[in-house]
């Protein structure tokens, strides 16, 4: 089918330059690529209700990408379209005291969603080979384990009932300055923006060796990372909702129906 | 404002009649009341976006009702309008045995949203005077004191942060009825179907007597109980949303600014 994301390629990793944030040239634009979202979102409104009845698997959505790269927005637009009560967002932020006490992988396995639910992290334990290597939190021997640990740690949700889909939203520099630019200009917008975003725009380089090792070493045929193209926002939504989207289709979902003597309550009832 | 539904006057507890499960006559019909209800679901989608970012005070939105009574519904509609992000929707089952090796108020505190977040309770802490009640699953003496210990610590949490609004949606028999036999006929909702419901049904007059007190020991100023005629979905939906805008709006939200000198890194962007 034409304009679904290919999992990235170890072999082939993207450079994340500039041009990796455009939308495919193959992609409808304008209303056409609005008509296209909007059709996907009421698949995935569909399939969403039946994965949940269903509650054989777990869905487990990992969002990454740099600030104002479209994480807040993308789960707003795409996870709208979802049964709140079938949703979990977890806003992985800097590790509390208690957290940091722990191996690094033990807040996130309690926000593992459920059976029946799709769980969307906002950030992840990916954090603790971006930020926590950039800015040398850990020494470079503790982070440089951590992609098989993790890699291991995704293998055995996914045998275990958990798939994985994870997102790197990808933007290009001049556009993070847009959406700086607007938020410090936007007064609904200001309680966005951190100082702190700056310094991270700073070491916008080192970000991109980063993000190109976690890509690269944890695109996993169990745990798959796709490359989204960031800087159009309708885009973006319409290739990470499609990718849900097929995913769910595949997992041949239904209804459970209730058993023979389930059903012939109706009959009491009907008295 | 008309239509608005006022909160249960302890001194004036309702019956719970089936005659109190339909829509009040002064509520618009048919597509006047869709568009009503669309309104104020685009009302709901701007106002939680502020209190989102507000980020000064929690809402606690408690949803209680018999089987079939238009929990999950409510959920879906209401909360649908809401940012996924800023709604954590916790579903109160059978209490497992580390809960119940705890005070029956332990889990529902660890589910208390935090400041800035808007938490739905599907069955709650209420349960503990409904259910177990009904179904003598503690000692009268044990489940009498929980309405006073309720209001505490519901007074508790509306103290230091916590906005409470307590909606128990109230149904018909007859609507019940259709409502599972809708549940056993239609294959794509047998899974919501359980045995033990028709169970329930047969003691409705004892759900009827315990929601009468929970209604009228625990509506207090601080947080309020609603009933709301639940036997039309549009007209439910519209007055819990109705309810909650009226909350939200009199918070007196705001978009938190960004200080001065924080403002003045747009010129350094810029260049």
């Amino acid at each position: 089918m034409p304009h679904l994301l290919k999992p990235v390629s170890p072999r082939r990793p993207p450079s994340l330059s500039d041009r990796d944030a455009k939308a495919p040239g193959s992609l409808p634009r304008g209303d056409a690529l609005k008509e296209a979202l909007a059709h996907e979102l009421e698949r995935l409104t569909a399939l969403q209700a039946v994965f949940y009845a269903d509650g054989r698997r777990a869905l487990l959505v990992v969002l990454q990408g740099r600030d104002a790269s479209g994480k807040d927005g993308t789960i707003r637009t795409v996870f709208g379209a979802c049964n709140p009560q079938g949703c979990q967002v977890t806003s992985f932020k800097a590790p509390t005291p208690t957290e940091l006490a722990h191996d690094y992988l033990w807040r996130v396995h309690q926000a593992i969603p459920p059976r029946g639910m799709i769980g969307i992290f906002n950030r992840s334990h990916y954090e603790d080979v971006l930020v926590v290597r950039v800015r040398n939190l850990v020494p470079a021997a503790t982070w440089k384990k951590r992609y098989d640990q993790i890699n291991a740690f995704e293998r055995h949700l996914t045998e275990n009932g958990v798939t994985i889909l994870k997102f790197c939203l990808h933007i290009s520099k001049d556009e993070q300055r847009e959406q700086f630019l607007e938020r410090l200009t936007d007064p609904t917008k200001n309680w966005k923006f951190r100082a702190g975003d700056l310094d991270d725009r700073a070491l916008w380089n080192d970000y991109t060796a980063a993000y190109r090792d976690a890509l690269k070493k944890c695109s996993t045929p169990w745990a798959p990372w796709y490359l989204v193209p960031g800087d159009n926002a309708t885009a973006r939504n319409y290739m990470v909702t499609r990718v849900i989207n097929e995913t769910l289709q595949e997992m041949d979902l239904a209804y459970p129906r209730a058993p023979k003597e389930v059903l012939a309550l109706a009959e009491k009832l009907r008295k």
